[in-house]
This record gives structure tokens, C-alpha cells and sequence, in this order.
């Protein structure tokens, strides 16, 4: 049997806290969206004024770092035309994304779960998903 | 140009806060969606030990309710076969869900959005998802 | 954060060899799937003979039994027109099974995972689903 | 009437054995699917570790291998923008697969199934797609 470790609904909720505060000072509402290591969501948040398309491209992201473990624009430097990897993008009927935005979240060297976010420019989905990480990291002490 | 009454984000947490509480008092982890008036997602959580399949679930019950401004049981009581709304549970790749436990939110005689619950009976999801609407009226004075 | 049991892939195949042998005993090739608490899938066996429709059959009823946590068939006698639950059968684009033959897989107080069996009657895919399940649990001591 | 060769469940086991074990000299888990020729999955394991999104990847590998009777790389190195190829991956709702890592089996001339890992780099998935043929190859003496 195995033993695997995953976040709980507290602990999604801290990472939502911290991503949305980050959203505030930067004065983008955002769709974020946290997920179990197995992809499946736990908690999830619209931000008033977040986009629709957001709610699940956020989801998305969240799902693709976590049940592959690997952040989404990492997938995304990889996915070029000519690359191995070219393709991956349209997987799964396109839930996989390679959008940056979405980072897989490791606790005690296990991925325990998965953060995605949308609404912004990549760059700002990355800032406000390592924002969420960082403060449950502070969090957990 | 019309103005549409919308949730906002600090409300569809109210709604999600009341339907929690009462999943607690019965003993069932719920999954709890909230969608506004389109049915796009504004709020989910999934309390510690909700069911996977519910993450669906809860948000198309959600969806369902406040896009065709019907609870899903009302559906479901129509949904038998020979009836002419037989077959909407299977519209938009079976999205429209007429399983019980999705209920709109109305404020002010305008449906405003809508709350989905999953994981117990559909009774007990349709308690909880009252429950969450009888808390956002009380906020609401 | 939360600590999940989860089938591990010796255990998945101990689970198919035991269906696998009542299968052989009615004489009915017959696809086996098993998958992990959450419902992705661990492994997957078509007996030569087994039907293609029962290669997705199988693992719909695997993933609706961890998942949801619940046999298939007692989804089954739930979904009947006029019962609240009727509409299950369509929810997650149909991936949600009520056809007789998923079990969710029990140790130790806790779903760690679920079988799926198609490609004979109900009565027979539940008969070697049940066969597995006691399999695992002679095996497991 | 047609004669069609096709891997039973006997030689689907042994391409997945050839797979895992070079999975293992290598220490990346691996999700290793088989199908038949026409594209219908035999067999499926999940070895423990192995990533929840690569459960569907590796089934679609060894489907396109199959059934297009060509190397997802092949694909992969054809579907550029501008080539007449190039679109190929969103086929069929994104089920064909272009990402290197399935190969078709060929036993005689014929091509009598697929194999498809995912997990790994797209390099190291096409290395134990291979060794799971070259095993296979062996076995048949």
C-alpha cells in the first residue's frame, strides 16, 4: 500500500490567501485555483473582475503541475514545433496546459498538490502562484 | 444596455460558509460550488474527504441551476421518460445535471446565482445548498 | 495535511489475477481495470476475447467506484426515473458508470482504490470484481 | 475476408516487462500501455510513481502508434506550422498523440499492436517503448 500526502482544504485555502494578496498589489483579479497531487480540485476562487475563460484555464494549469508535477511554463519552454514534446499542449482534449502559471506545490519533497492561476499575463499567473506557495511555506513554519 | 445583479466573490463565500456548516452538523464532507448568474464558476470548495466525482458534480449542478434558473430536482421531476423535457440530462455533453442538490440563488426577485452541493444524498445536498442560501439572506439582512 | 492509502501496482495485480481466474472459470474473457482512491487508473487487462466498448466500459466503472466511493450497481438501482438521483448515469460526459460491475476497493476501513470488470452480464462483472476484491484480501492476510 | 495478426494479452505482458525493466535501470516509473492493431488498449501499468497525466498519454501513444501504424515521433518531426502534416495533434479531440514515446509493433511485417510510455523525457519514454519491442522480439525467438 502506498502513503501519500495531500494537501487539505486549510492548506488550500492559505495558498489561495497568498496568491490573492499578491493579485491585489499588482491590481489584477484573478482565477485561482488549487488542486490535490492527483489533480483533482479542492478549492478554487474568482476574484471580482477575474475572466471567465480563467475559470478554466486556471483549473487547468493547476491540474497539469500537480498530476504531472512539473510547473506549466516549464512545459511550455519544451513545446515548440520540432520538439519531442511538441503535442503535449493539445492532450487530454487540451486540460493539460502550457500556459505559465501553474506551479506544482512540494511540501517535505513530495508534490502534494498544484496551484494554477489566470487572468494576467503569464508572468503574473507565475508571480501570484509562487506568492500562494510562499505563504504556505511561512505558514507551515 | 441591460445591468445584471451578480454575486460577488465575498458572497458566494457566505453561501459556501452556510452549506459547510451544515454539512458538519449532518457528517458529510460536501463539495460546494458557487456560480454567478451565466454559471461560471465564482467560488468551490471541497471540504476533507468530499468525493472526487463531486468536484464535477457540484459545479454543474451549480452551473445548471443558475443558467436555466431551475433547481436541478425540479429537473430531475421532469426528466422521466415520455415527458417532452426528457432528455435534458444529457444536453451539453451531460453538463445539465437534474441529480438534486443544485438550487438558484435569487436576491431581489433576480436570480443572481447559483449553489451546487455533492458528495451525500441528493437530499442531503439539497439541505446543504439551502442551507448556504438561507445564510446569504441572514448576511444580508 | 491529509494522509491518503492507495493501492500500489502489486496490489492492482493481485486484484485482476483474482477476477481473472473466476472469469476464466465462467468462461468469459473479460476486460479488468483497476485504478487508484481517486479514480486514475493503475492497470488494465483484456482477457483475449474481451470486447473494445468494455476497454472504456471497465475503466468507467473502476473510476466511479473509487471516486464516488460506491458500486456501480447500487448507483444502478438508485438511478431511476422520478428518483433524485436519476441523472447521475450522464454526469462527466457519461464517464460516470451505473452499470453493474465496479467495486470500490475497501482496506482497512478506507476506499484505497476500485475495480472495473466488462465484458460479460452485470451479474457476471460483479461476481469477478468480487473476486478480486477477495483475492486481495487473502493475499493481504 | 481479412486475416489480421494480433498481439494477445500473453505478448502485450511481455512488451510491458521489457518496458518496465528498462524503466527501472533507468529509475523513472512509468505508465506503459499496449494496445492491438487496431488501436483498442490490451493491456496497462501504472508503475508506482508514475504521473496521473501520463495515465491518458501513454494510452494515446501506443493508440496513434497503432493505429496509424507510425512512431509518435515520426509525427512529431512532420507536424511543424507550414508543413501539410501540421495539425494532426488536435486530431480525433487531441487523442493522437505526437509526443515521442509511442512505437508500433511490428511481428512479421505487420503491425500487430502499439506501445506507449509517458513519464519521462520524451527520449527516455521512446527508450523503453523500444525495449519493451526488443524483449518482445527476443521472447518470439
Amino acid at each position: 500500500m502506498l502513503s501519500i500526502q495531500r494537501l487539505e482544504l486549510a492548506e488550500a485555502r492559505v495558498l489561495i490567501e497568498g496568491a490573492a494578496r499578491h493579485a491585489r498589489e499588482i491590481g489584477v483579479p484573478m482565477c485561482i485555483a488549487v488542486t490535490d497531487e492527483s489533480g483533482n480540485l479542492i478549492a478554487f476562487e474568482r476574484m471580482d473582475g477575474g475572466k471567465v475563460t480563467s475559470v478554466t484555464v486556471a483549473q487547468d494549469k493547476a491540474f497539469t503541475a500537480a498530476a504531472a508535477r512539473k510547473a506549466t511554463h516549464e512545459y511550455n519552454q519544451a513545446c515548440t514545433p520540432g520538439n519531442l514534446v511538441f503535442g503535449i499542449h493539445t492532450a487530454l482534449g487540451g486540460r493539460i496546459s502550457v500556459v505559465g502559471g501553474g506551479l506544482p506545490v512540494e511540501v517535505g519533497g513530495a508534490v502534494v498538490g498544484g496551484i494554477g492561476i489566470s487572468s494576467g499575463t503569464p508572468q503574473q499567473d507565475m508571480a501570484c502562484a509562487q506568492a500562494g506557495i510562499d505563504h504556505l511555506h511561512r505558514s507551515l513554519g
